[in-house]
């Protein structure tokens, strides 16, 4: 049983029974909670676990609780909103490193103060191997300006907000020991500490010019793939114009890997993927500049309910394939 | 380093910045947040983690389900507040059997419908060694009935909601080996499948006859303790007041052990623990009462800052002793 088929089969079985305040459930990057007639409440949970989602050998504690923050807040900033509070477990193995632990701690802390939000309360728990991590963010926002993934419609413009496939990059150099190359330092600093774009995602929500939004978090090609799904439709990806840091070339010859595939695949990114009408195109790059930030158009929304990634012709195989669900599986890595 | 202490040193570093809409941050069962001019938000998060909190060779699946969700919900209860969403974690070892999850999930679900509260979200992980299950509840109730810890005054007299040190005991049995035994099928309940006392919680809240109120989790000792510390005072407990339930001797007897330790330091009884004037004793019981509820009083709330209980003289030791913080350590377990 692929994750997929299990989260869906978990849903089906619980969904949300209740209606009432409940504006989204399970499905989105975040479940949206009516707090009063202007405003929602936007909740979401992520895990992090030692030897799946990081590794201590080369994983620095402060970064290591930074980054568990920033994996949760995204997905706040995935709906356009305002990070507040956040809950934090910790799973501990028995005569746990003190220094360590404090470390990380600080890390969340900091995490905290980065996305001005503040840890309200949490678990801590002995867990007989490894340290694990779990995070409950609480985010708010305006009712009307909630990006939801179904929201997209045939003939938009896909856009996604920095380059793809660093983070992975990262991952496999450490994996491969090869660390502390100043040439692939944000290929590191991709995996160690990303950021989550929650200004952005809140320019993006307020200009009212976006149709649908997420975050990358398990690789373009499967994220999507959601996208689409809920907005009951498909996507042509051009692969020419991904965003590409040429670091990601270079990291992919030494290790004998492909680029390509960190970027579709890769996992990670934590940008922001989003769908807008091609007539949105001027005043939302303009939006964007002035805040500092770039958006990169990537392909469009299509009739249909497949992703097809459109190649360059530089490589070989087909020029047009699907790409549907190609990113990360936990319970079937690659 | 101890879990209090360990739990303490991360909160100095990390305690809530926020002052704002945060009306409580760590230190009781929930944070609380303001909601509307009227209403608070409750949040709280709970982790259970196999071969530490439960064992899958005797807690079925589906019960361990619904004992996650009232394991969440009792945090709500003992702030008096009404649960209304809930967010899960689960992590899965790799190849794991879909048959025992499915069931898990429905206990999840069945402990939703229990409580009048719905998943919203959450998380699927792969973890190497073991399941773990998070669970992060969102609570809510009017603003001036949140009952905390900090509320007791001295004179006050500390109730439990109902017998104590069932589920160590249940817990001590199944450890033994002597598991299917009528005579022993409450205390068999009380670990797997116990109540969160939500109705008992509102009631005693919309009430206004409470000064403090927390939830049984970690023991009496330790619980009451802390109860103590938050409102800056000791409590005197009489040993021949606790509510007691006679399965516990057979089960005590049986094994060799104390029931006195299971009764003051077992630990998940889940039951409220509770304040209240003497001049509110008699207006209290009939309240809770005409719900079908009972109140047991097993002491008062003294000057000091100790928790002391007085023996009935019918066991050895001194006739009165601090058992202070004597309850279960997830890091130093006896």
């Amino acid at each position: 049983m692929k994750e997929r088929e299990l989260i869906d089969t978990i849903h089906a079985l619980i969904g949300p029974e209740k209606i009432g305040s409940l504006l989204c459930g399970i499905g989105d990057d975040c479940a949206v909670v009516r707090k009063t007639k202007e405003l929602v409440l936007l909740y979401s949970m992520d895990t992090l676990i030692e030897t799946v989602h990081f590794d201590r050998r080369w994983h620095p504690p402060g970064l290591l609780g930074k980054k568990a923050v920033s994996v949760n807040v995204s997905d706040i900033a995935a709906m356009g909103g305002r990070p507040c509070y956040l809950l934090f477990s910790l799973g501990l193995p028995s005569g746990f490193d003190e220094d360590w632990v404090l470390r990380l701690s600080k890390g969340v802390a900091e995490g905290c103060r980065r996305y001005d939000c503040a840890l309200i309360g949490g678990d801590t728990v002995r867990s007989p191997e490894g340290v694990s991590l779990t995070l409950s963010v609480v985010g708010e926002m305006a009712k009307n300006q909630v990006l939801y993934r179904h929201g997209a419609r045939a003939g938009d413009i896909v856009y996604v907000s920095g380059p793809l496939g660093l983070a992975a990059a990262g991952l496999a150099l450490y994996t491969d020991n090869i660390g502390g190359k100043d040439e692939f330092s944000r290929l590191y600093g991709a995996h160690l500490d990303p950021t989550a774009r929650v200004k952005l995602g809140r320019i993006l929500a307020e200009s009212g010019l976006v149709h649908a939004m997420m975050d990358l978090s398990d690789g373009l090609a499967t994220d999507l793939a959601h996208l689409c799904r809920q907005s009951r439709l498909g996507a042509r990806i051009f692969q020419k114009q991904l965003p590409f840091d040429p670091a990601l070339d270079k990291a992919a010859t030494l290790l004998g890997r492909d680029s390509l595939q960190w970027m579709i695949s890769g996992g990670e990114d934590f940008e922001l993927l989003l769908t807008a009408p091609p007539g949105a195109t001027k005043k939302l790059q303009e939006v964007v500049a002035n805040s500092g930030h770039l958006l990169y158009p990537i392909g469009t929304i299509s009739q249909g309910h497949e992703v097809q990634l459109v190649s360059d012709g530089s490589t070989e195989g087909p020029l047009e394939r699907s790409i549907d669900f190609l990113g990360f599986d936990h319970f079937n890595p690659k």
